[in-house]
């Protein structure tokens, strides 16, 4: 058996274009013959390094109103239910601690979808630590265990490590699609470029 | 014979997307039987009011060399030439101008190819009123009167009243594509998107 390209899909909880990227990635991956590895990160130690206190979509009006309108057609073009979590951006760091912390037993994608999915389609509260665990135990995790687990010591210091790797290595934004050799991919709308990349494609004249 | 459908083509001559779109939107509109407006206006404005003095793509740098990766992956992609302007971004000032005073005439989009294809394929300096004059003269145009009339009192005021609409229509960025309903797409990536729109297409469930 031949081993898999690898992609890594950089995400974070409160970004709604992840939250697409999240639901589709699977299928298109399997497509593509790549392997995905989920990478949950946290953007607000990056947005805060450039000065930004929240999300641009709050900073700036106009391209937060645009966001939500796309966002919208983009959901109903995939069949995807959609709504606006009060407050936006969720606060998503008890929810990148768990899937974190859930990567060696596999459950970081099962958890993750359903992490965007209460958050996105149910309009829940994804910071509350009740609705962690909700979702920890429907998934049929130890839910009381894994939450032990995902706010020690070591998840808090792999997650603060994830997030500094994404700034080192350029992240600016979620959706990210990053190659094994380094060709960076922003948004769930380069979801098929990046993968067609992992697979060896190379666009017209590109090496 | 019916009437199309119009969509307004928003764009700015220093938006390296704007040439991508400009490059693909004519033959994508003749496809989709939708009539296109060529709407030149200026985005220094609009970025000045949110406190930005220069493109994003140099106010942050990650995103800025990012762009510029896209950029050159798309250009691939499409089969068009790239070349880095320098500076970045150009002054699109001039050549707003003159595309505007060539609208009655029926020019606007030869000529804005002809920037678009001089600034991005060939790296010439479209503020320099001695390329812009060389443009229309390749494009068999009155070169000198375009020239003045484009610098004249009535075109200035027009471009500042577009670029005003532009703002209060909420744009935020180029290209912009906006339908006669007001629905509203941005960059080159949603160009099929809006045309459909424009066409009378709805993703699954809008109205």
């Amino acid at each position: 058996m031949s081993r898999r390209p690898v992609l890594d899909f950089w995400y974070e909880f409160s970004s709604t274009y992840s939250y697409l990227a999240a639901a589709r990635i699977e299928a298109l991956a399997e497509g593509a013959e790549v392997e995905v590895r989920w990478r949950p990160f946290l953007l607000g130690p990056i947005f805060a390094a450039q000065g930004w206190t929240t999300a641009p979509f709050n900073l700036y009006p106009a391209r937060g109103r645009y966001m939500w309108r796309d966002i919208e057609r983009q959901a109903a073009r995939l069949g995807l239910p959609l709504v606006r979590p009060d407050p936006f951006p969720q606060n998503g760091l008890l929810a990148a601690r768990v899937a974190l912390s859930l990567r060696e037993q596999g459950a970081t994608p099962a958890f993750t979808r359903a992490v965007f999915r209460a958050e996105f389609a149910e309009g829940r509260a994804i910071a509350d630590p009740a609705v962690i665990l909700a979702l920890l135990r429907e998934l049929g995790l130890d839910a009381p265990g894994v939450m032990a687990a995902a706010q020690g010591a070591a998840v808090k210091a792999r997650l603060r490590a994830e997030t500094e790797e994404a700034r080192t290595r350029g992240l600016f934004g979620a959706p990210t699609l990053l190659t094994a050799d380094g060709e960076m991919f922003w948004g769930n709308d380069r979801l098929e470029e990046a993968l067609a990349w992992a697979a060896g494609e190379r666009p017209g004249g590109m090496r």
